[in-house]
């Protein structure tokens, strides 16, 4: 029992090692696990049989002697469907292990409206088309959403989703059940599976404390703590959006406060700060505006200054919370946060304590806006990644 | 090796059970750490030749049979040295395994002035007096020291003590030169240990999420996510007194900035606000504010709403943040909290997420002013229940 154990732990974290980082020689993970070659080579083996991975040799090492076989990730063979509820639209994606995307379906979401059966509508829809377009020989081992709202992780119950106006829907069942794949569909937020995106393969490789801003209608946050995403006793944590940072004059806020984080530099403090008229949104409004910074306008670049400041606040005051590594920018902050840089960078520096702040990074996401979705296809593999030697395949 | 680290383990386990839960039989041990009888009783055996616990036969237990033998803490041998260096009081005190604290030395210290010599004098003079009044059979195991500042965990370095304008002061190295006993000083942030102490000993037993607050001149915080203190990358983290929640008008902070959550609920903040003179400070004029609001004068009631309302959205903030399971008011929060208590609600219900907020407690600390002389009894005590049966006793 303690033998079986101690091989499903290593060949756990043998498949984690080249689904995160690619093809690896077997000598390389037998360095990078402390374990013997003989030990390794029985690892790759047992994968290779269940279909996880393929081993060839290495094209010319350069090298005399034998060379070390190379272990890569089954991608071709091994996937999961990844999906994404933004506010601006609704992806699908094929993944496979070692985390390419193989193919992807992508609809505008409306902002106002589509309930529950329409987005997962559109949603199993393209989960069965990405399904069927798939070789016969695939496998697909799992299924993940991420969703702009605040979901019960158990059972992928969207608890609060502020934008849809949904409440309590049981969004991660019902999109399994329209699948028909039989398989459970694993929802996690977008803040926290963008921060765990970019944790495992983007801005963040190798750090154990880290701090993800997602922008879009309002801002989330998702936190990594010693390495784990904090979750909080109910899995509702990283609420940086609600933070009070403007009690005396602050604009009113979707949760039905005011002066909240993403009330003073979500997507409409921007644009009425830019002066825009209240029909315009999304991604296009403000990337409007930041070209018009970018070409020296002042009003705009006043109203990147003005959120700036704001936002600086927030990361301040999480930077003192946190003491991390790094803090990335992702969603429409993407675009948002190169304007309001030397606002950040100025709140930081009035506002966190000198020693809180020594080593601190601030980034733009590396996964841009496939952040939220490579965390969705995360959370699939994540039964795989476990229990790699008893998952069907 | 793994079987002597899997006894290493278990022997760590079983200590820590009655160190913290006080005597307790060997089939109740057995219970709670899944182990057969033969085992618990080999590792009691093991654990009493070192004289870390004793065991004794249960008076009468009115059941029939062979009782199980009862195996308590050895208090009366196994020791450690606790300091607290805390903005009004020098405490040292001599604490059994067990946690029973067996003798103590306390002193007033003066807010301005004391350095580093006249510091460590003292605690030192007190501790050399604890040890030497020890049994000659007792053994002192650990020293620990809590500090109102922030200190680089892996040397006690005082990186920032802002009440007594200390910058990288060798605060853990120098006590332990001037005790003489040839032991480390283990030291920690002040309200980091009062957290760890509610968590181990107080209100918060037993929970995963838990956030202390401590108030004295300023405001201090300990989270514990998922079990474990947040440090961040340094050592640093939790650093909720510097969170700006008033960016208007904020009254100054010592670290320079303004607005800052300890700016507007510390001492003075209280103080001014029930219109106090400036020369008074401290825990006295604290309570007499909080004694004149319990007999109903006006003044001193809006002086702990008006700052109760700034607590409020700090704590509101945290909770967004960290959803836990409990908020603890520590030091002179303990005081202040009772007064203020309908505003700290009023804003949790106006700015927490409704799921977020749906089982959250607030309590006083349970261990009162102990709580930072128990964690660092707690801090001091952690080398020998990771290893018991290879530290020295």
């Amino acid at each position: 029992m303690v033998q079986e154990e101690i091989r499903r732990r290593n060949a756990s974290t043998l498949l984690r090692h080249v689904h995160l980082d690619g093809p690896l020689c077997r000598a390389d993970l037998a360095a990078r696990m402390g374990l013997n070659r003989s030990t390794i080579r029985a690892l790759t083996t047992e994968l290779a049989r269940v279909g996880l991975v393929e081993e060839e040799s290495p094209s010319d090492t350069g090298r005399a002697g034998r060379p070390s076989l190379l272990v890569r990730p089954a991608s071709d063979r091994i996937y999961v469907l990844a999906f994404d509820v933004a506010v601006d639209r609704l992806v699908a994606a094929r993944v496979g292990l070692g985390g390419v995307i193989l193919d992807r379906r992508e609809a505008v979401r409306p902002r106002a409206g589509p309930d529950l059966p329409q987005v997962v509508e559109v949603l199993a829809r393209f989960g069965r088309q990405l399904h069927r377009a798939a070789p016969p020989s695939a496998t697909c081992v799992g299924v993940g959403a991420s969703y702009c709202g605040m979901i019960r992780p158990g059972d992928g119950m969207v608890r609060f989703g502020p934008d849809l106006g949904w409440v309590d829907q049981a969004f991660g069942a019902e999109l399994g059940r329209r699948l028909g794949l039989g398989l459970p569909v694993l929802v996690g937020n977008e803040a926290h599976l963008g921060a765990q995106a970019e944790h495992l393969r983007g801005a963040g490789v190798g750090l154990q404390n880290l701090i993800y801003l997602h922008g879009d209608v309002g801002v989330g946050g998702g936190i990594i703590v010693g390495g784990r995403l904090l979750g909080g006793d109910g899995g509702y944590g990283c609420e940086v959006g609600h933070m009070v940072v403007n009690p005396y004059d602050g604009r009113a806020c979707g949760c039905g406060s005011y002066g909240c984080l993403e009330a003073e530099v979500g997507e409409r403090a921007l644009l009425d700060a830019a002066g825009r008229p209240a029909e315009l949104f999304g991604r296009d409004a403000i990337r409007a505006v930041t070209d018009d910074a970018d070409r020296g306008d002042p009003a705009a670049r006043e109203a990147l200054r003005h959120v700036g400041d704001w936002l600086g606040i927030g990361v301040a005051n999480l930077i003192n919370l946190f003491n991390p590594g790094m803090v990335v920018f992702g969603g429409m902050l993407c675009d948002l946060y190169p304007g309001a840089a030397d606002q950040v960078r100025a709140r930081i520096a009035r506002n966190v304590l000198p020693v809180a702040r020594e080593h601190v990074k601030l980034r733009i996401a590396a996964l841009g806006d496939d952040a939220t979705l490579t965390g969705a296809a995360e959370l699939a593999f994540t039964p795989l990644l476990t229990n790699p030697l008893t998952t069907p395949t």
